[in-house]
């Protein structure tokens, strides 16, 4: 992430980490807090929960109203990536391991449940007037990046996912979550139904841009940054928008020279190079790069909804950098 | 359970199962919907919703109230239950593969997580008036269930587990979430704060004698009404009320003779009967029962809170039946 916006919004993120960590003082039993806590100490971006408390500013909120609903964001998100990592069994996440290879399958089982109970605990302590609407959205998009990570996995097994379905899987597994943390910071903020509807549409725009920049990153990133293997999606056949656009625009040749790659225990730098450069012959980086500018310019339209500000200035400069995400 | 309370509580029952279903009408993608279906039908007993169904009736007020929450406690249990499973390596339950066995372990981590939200999802359309407490009391009993899930574990690494202990961690991991059922019930119901009080401290010590029923019935029940293995307690060195009341009572020989069948991969109907015998001359099996009885006389202190009515005759009824309980 691009070190301005990480400065601009410093202090959107004080308060939410002190929020966050006022939900955590429980200690016992120390086989359920101890990986709660190491899950949600991990140096995440808090790109959701910072979403929804300058959405709510923007719409002439005020931010406390939606501090909680912010933290119950960043918890649900926490707890989606402690079960996914399970179930993807990826050992590293952000250059750290992952909760289940840190401790077992069964203490992150159960520490994804806490969080995502916990997450509600905080989305709980919304204000009575706003809580039966905040908390039927939260439902149904949650729900939602369930069934997200489900066809993923569904995913796994086939060769012949079309980009439409990707893009399906994509909204609901990651956009999903963007679209409902800019949705609630409206809502909060009591913002306009438009600007309510609008906002949704901006975060699932944003959700968009950044899975496919996520699936641009997994080979194009540097291995420090990226904090895990590069090239890990091709090892496990996962269906991103590279593997989904290659296999239906490559040669026949070209098919199988990537397909070398898949399944392959481990790609060195040079296999990966090797990779990118076939995906560059065929126009997939191109097409992926395409699609994140294609979904960054829609969002960027949403936000002329909004009244001008500091905040609407915030969100501007968040898409801006977007556009130059190194990890 | 006896047929008596089936037949008294039919009406309960039915309602219950036709709103239980119609938050279920979701098909797709397959891979989630199938499985929480799957989960859903396991021809439980449904006792912790229709005892917050029959409490609010019992302190005054209107079954549809109490409706939505009560599914969310379904929900919560069967949630509960299929990540158990998975933790607990349990592939049967009720005489039926459980879910990540039938399917895989992934399957069942997302469909639990899904059921949890859908547990939200109908806690949610709880009247406005009273979401706020209910969701707050909801958050807390589920997370001290997922506390003594984690205890549960955790004892099983250790040999000096003491009563006080076990009563600890089954006061959450199996009693709370009848004490939430029946303070939700009372709730729900527009009952007094003393009588929510009371109805949760029935619903603790209704919880505590199921537990150690729990306890008894793995070794005494007969194995098709048990629906899994007799006596997989002791082959997973599970602390239970026996197994840590034995330890503590047993001479060393007896002790000796116990430990034999700890850990074994299965036990055959002869080597149950032995065990038995060995747990009766150390006088467990009398000391369970003695608890159970004390719990269900204590939850019949509690119902004095409640007015004469037939609600309350039906809950009277439910202890004497739990008193003969077989499965």
């Amino acid at each position: 992430m691009h070190s301005d916006f990480i400065k601009q919004t410093q202090k959107y993120r004080e308060r939410l980490v002190a929020r966050i960590f006022s939900y955590l003082s429980a200690e016992h039993p120390a086989s359920l807090y101890e990986p709660m806590r190491y899950a949600l100490q991990d140096g995440g971006k808090l790109l959701r929960p910072i979403l929804a408390q300058i959405i709510c500013e923007a719409v002439g909120g005020d931010q406390e109203n939606v501090l909680n609903a912010a933290v119950a964001l960043e918890f649900v998100h926490v707890f989606s990536l402690v079960h996914d990592d399970i179930m993807d069994k990826d050992d590293m996440r952000r250059g750290r391991a992952t909760v289940h290879k840190k401790w077992d399958a069964n203490a992150a089982i159960l520490c994804g449940d806490a969080i995502l109970i916990k997450a509600y605990e905080a989305l709980g302590r919304t204000t009575a007037v706003h809580l039966s609407q905040t908390l039927a959205a939260f439902n149904r998009g949650i729900l939602e990046v369930c069934e997200g990570q489900a066809l993923d996995m569904e995913f796994e097994d086939r060769d012949d996912v079309s980009l439409d379905e990707y893009f399906y899987m994509i909204d609901r597994k990651t956009a999903r979550l963007f679209s409902l943390a800019c949705e609630i910071g409206a809502l909060l903020g009591d913002g306009s139904a438009e600007q309510i509807q609008g906002m949704r549409r901006f975060g699932m725009q944003l959700g968009r841009a950044f899975q496919i920049q996520d699936d641009l990153l997994d080979l194009l990133a540097d291995q420090t940054t990226l904090g895990k293997d590069v090239g890990s999606d091709i090892q496990k056949d996962k269906k991103t928008f590279l593997m989904i656009h290659s296999r239906q625009h490559a040669t026949p040749e070209q098919l199988d020279q990537l397909l070398l790659f898949v399944h392959k225990n481990t790609l060195s730098p040079h296999e990966i190079q090797h990779v990118i450069s076939i995906l560059n012959e065929i126009g997939t980086i191109a097409a992926a790069q395409k699609q994140v500018q294609d979904a960054l310019e829609k969002a960027r339209q949403s936000l002329q909804l909004l009244p001008k500000s500091e905040s609407h200035l915030l969100l501007s400069n968040l898409l801006d950098m977007l556009e130059h995400r190194t990890y």
